[in-house]
């Protein structure tokens, strides 16, 4: 199990790719086998594979092989984790920046 | 203006690095200067300058000078845009799942 700043780092650097969030979106329609995500891209299939490994290594996919068929489906908790982080952050700001906005109408 | 992909490309990029996110956890508490933000960190100051470039240049952080010293703020805006991509993909994927889940319970 990886710890949780490692599996952060890697969410959000599986993230930072079109690619592969153009394969989480398709993702989001259901699981797809490893051909039908390749099929949209202008990419070998090894290369696919590759960006395929990094979602799944950073715990936003998951596969599983039935017969000669590898299918890729979303990991919801993997997404949320990354979410959650980011939404944290932003409400602990976004409470400072109200507590001000009050304060400096209070000492208007 | 960036475009829309590449702003996320470069908003998860930033996130993917745990010094980064300890930055933003530091603002998180309200605006900061550079060597307020360098403190914690074992690090040189340039090292630290440059974190903080790829923060302003992903949008999640604007910093301005006033007189001789540089203050750095969040920027709400720029988490929510890397939050909102996240939020819907999994609220998509998690709709996807209950529907499936209805429709076994159905034909169970």
């Amino acid at each position: 199990m990886l710890n949780h700043q490692t599996a952060l780092d890697r969410a959000f650097q599986a993230l930072s790719d079109p690619t592969r969030r153009a394969i989480v979106e398709r993702l989001t329609k259901g699981p797809a086998s490893v051909s039908d995500l390749a099929e949209p891209f202008d990419m070998s299939l090894p290369a696919v594979h590759q960006h395929l490994q990094v979602l799944n290594e950073a715990g936003l996919m998951s596969w599983d092989k039935k017969g000669r068929v590898r299918w890729c489906r979303l990991n919801a908790k993997g997404l949320s984790a990354a979410e959650d982080w980011i939404a944290q952050r932003r409400a602990l700001w976004e409470k400072r920046l109200d507590a001000l906005d009050r304060h400096l109408k209070s000492s208007g």
